[in-house]
């Protein structure tokens, strides 16, 4: 792992560091090993270590944290599991990482309301393991086990948001504390309110830079009655897409709707000895009663058969489903593992849907001109597709062409009416394109931001572009507009 | 109708006037009848006429008007239908009344991707009209043909929003034009983001005071194969409130779970000549495949049936249908009609289900106490009902009951976890619960407010209590809490 140094310069006074041991002992860390590994997420993008690590216990002890860097100018820069793609923990001005794996309880779990408060540092599968015995689940799955901080923090979704919404959707309450280190709270248990500015909507997606999340309500789903999952391939990418475009505007409700690339199916073959046919494949899983999952299965099947589709292969029994999962969830190592030394690029567009077989199809030709292994992964009942580029880092030639293909991407996206982020977020990898794609509305994004951090010390460099920043020239990828 | 005079004592500079007509020409209106038509909604409220009445036509146009009144330090207030309850259309400092009802086009429809762009002035009820040769439909439906540039201003719902959302989760993209006159785009047309602060739903819900919404673009659905419709009451409010919160733990999803209280079904009975029994009932709506809409329909009244329910009368057929939700949504127009010369205060208050049916069994106890007829209908399925008050407007006495049952239900509500408003929104009239709601993230919605607005001039006196406003004093309600 590559190592750069922040932009930081400034020698901190010895009080700031002897008042912050003193709230914190041992739980404060300033080991260039512990600096290291909260400095960099899974993606490629080079750590940059902040100064220290704070082992927070508290909502308490987080504001004392951050009155503590507000009153020294120091940054405050939160941390989950570390499983971001764009940057999102880098410690571009130095700083303090502030560590919520000790912030992992889950605090009160009301199977009436269908509800659950926990802690930032819970992650959904230790959630998903407490609920079982509720008949509960938490449905979002954006296959890394996140925490829900980061996943509040960063808007993510995955596989199932096509049927049970993103977390925009699920995020109830927050507690938050602010730059000043004020603690608030934002929204309410209520299924729906009008009550003033959606406060909790604006720090959901907002990556630390307003705040930092340390307590949230988050919205529950029953245990489906039965589930079932299937697998069946296409003769081309277009008509794998085309078949879950048809399924979407059907309004059949499926649960998952997955896409993969022959590539991509290639790499979980070789990782994990299974045998699927090495063509562009959907996953899809059915959630319901008995009834309602057969009727479903049945349209999608018809919709499929209609696209050439090859046979479903079913897995009802939980294990299967499991294993079923495992490799879709395991297809990102897959690839970025089928190249010794390697790391994952993850590219994160999303289109509406009429644009989406266009936009698959083109990137896939893109990828074929790449010098290093690439696949797609989708979320394709969203619109949203990964291209997954195994390059080495170390490689100007390979981040060169990594990054021609991005901006191919999301000029496609952009001029398709989507997004160039569908789920990872802005961190800083993908702030090139904020202007491209919000064009004056970055402006009220940025008071915003001052408003709310004037002093620019909640995750700097993160989600905003600095003032006077320009989209990037899309004029000479002329061919994808 | 009351008329109130505005706060507004100031004349305003002939070159002002001569600037907007000249911009405007005779869609400028400064006759009395217009300017009283626009200083009220179908509330209460006494009207607080604006100076004004713009009739605009197009974004270049209110970012004209805007930027003149913004020159002038003149208030802008939107207008749409006036179908809100909360005095969010007073013009309590004088300014110009922007009327929408000019600006009702729907720009495109678009089957494939499901979403539709249209100005603001579009009515939910034109709209669903221009959908039926699609084979979609907009579900949102909180009774009154409202805008759907005002449903967004307020975060709408209604009674599919068990099913569908609200307008939170619904809107894709706006136009907005800030405070300066500046024209904004907020979000995109891919089904998810995480791009960023999400500024569609900052501005959903913001009731005109960070922005002026000039278009919008939304998401439809598909029209069910099958929709079915039942009507059915039981013994006690309580065992109609716990079937529907049986219902939805259940995960059946119903379209529509509607509960009217006796008085209100007395109400409607009176007014439209049905004979349905005056005990307590419930509305539902099932939307799926045939054999979908039967099975939800087995469970559902197997659950009521658990309850006490009396037998299901079903309604089927389209035209039986609508016979049905129109005696639901005339509900309001019943009760409040049910008392010659009276004025509609309606309730509010949203809760977490389990907490539903000791909130209503409590709101009617307190019902029964007032000196006016009172009734309550709810969008149960999601913890929101309404007290429907028709009191005489002029009568102080009367305005101090529905004052001391309004503050007991939000007493009540937030003690519970709710919120003072489902889906009317703050306008002025929810203004004193702000507070009390939402304590010290009040400052961020105040900071997000200033650095919007900072002359003040959005739709003033909404939403944002002024600085120094404190929570009511509930203790005098302890019996409540």
């Amino acid at each position: 792992m590559a190592v750069t140094e922040s932009l930081h310069e400034v020698e901190r006074p010895a009080a700031f560091w002897s008042a912050l041991a003193e709230l914190l002992g041992d739980r404060l860390s300033r080991r260039a090993a512990d600096r290291e590994a909260h400095g960099h997420d899974e993606s490629w993008h080079p750590a940059v270590p902040p100064e220290a690590v704070a082992h927070v216990r508290s909502t308490e002890e987080v504001a004392a944290v951050v009155r503590l860097c507000a009153a020294h100018g120091v940054p405050v820069i939160p941390f989950g599991a570390g499983t971001s793609f764009e940057g999102h923990v880098a410690a571009l001005r130095g700083g303090v990482s502030l560590d919520f794996s000790g912030m992992n309880r889950i605090l009160e779990v009301r199977p009436a309301d269908m509800d659950v408060t926990l802690e930032p540092g819970v992650t959904r599968e230790q959630l998903n393991v407490a609920l079982r015995d509720h008949g509960l689940f938490f449905p979002i799955d954006p296959g890394a086990s996140a925490t829900l901080g980061g996943m509040a923090s960063t808007r993510a979704s995955g596989t199932n948001a096509v049927r049970y919404g993103t977390m925009r959707d699920v995020v109830l309450a927050l507690t938050v504390v602010l730059g000043d280190g004020q603690v608030i709270r934002t929204g309410g248990r209520a299924r729906k309110s009008s009550a003033g500015y959606d406060l909790t909507r604006l720090f959901v997606g907002s990556e630390g830079t307003l705040g930092v999340i340390t307590e949230l309500t988050i919205r529950l789903f029953g245990v489906p009655d039965t589930i079932s999952a299937a697998v069946c391939s296409f003769p081309s990418a277009a008509h794998a897409v085309d078949t879950v475009i048809t399924v979407i505007q059907s309004g059949v409700p499926v649960a998952r709707a997955e896409f993969l690339d022959a590539q991509a199916i290639g790499a979980v073959n070789r990782r994990s000895g299974s045998t699927l046919a090495e063509r562009p494949t959907l996953f899809f899983e059915f959630h319901g009663t008995a009834a309602a999952v057969a009727e479903q299965a049945e349209l999608v099947q018809a919709i499929a058969v209609d696209h050439d589709s090859g046979p479903f292969e079913w897995a009802t029994r939980a294990e299967d489903r499991s294993r079923l999962w495992k490799a879709r969830h395991e297809a990102y190592w897959a690839i970025v593992g089928s190249r010794p030394g390697a790391r994952g690029w993850p590219t994160d567009v999303c289109v509406p849907l009429s644009r989406l077989a266009e936009a698959v199809v083109a990137a896939r030709a893109d990828l074929d001109q790449l010098p290093f292994p690439a696949a797609i992964v989708g979320h394709v009942g969203d619109g949203n597709f990964h291209c997954v580029l195994a390059i080495e880092p170390g490689s100007p030639e390979e981040i060169a062409a990594a990054e021609w293909l991005n901006v191919r991407l999301v000029a496609r996206a952009l001029a398709a009416g989507g997004t160039c982020t569908g789920e990872h977020g802005i961190g800083f990898g993908k702030l090139p394109f904020m202007v491209a794609e919000h064009g004056p509305a970055i402006a009220v994004m940025r008071a915003i931001k001052t408003a709310l951090d004037p002093a620019g010390l909640l995750n700097p460099g993160k989600v905003v572009p600095p003032v006077g920043a320009v989209a990037p020239d899309f004029s000479k990828f002329k061919d994808v507009l």
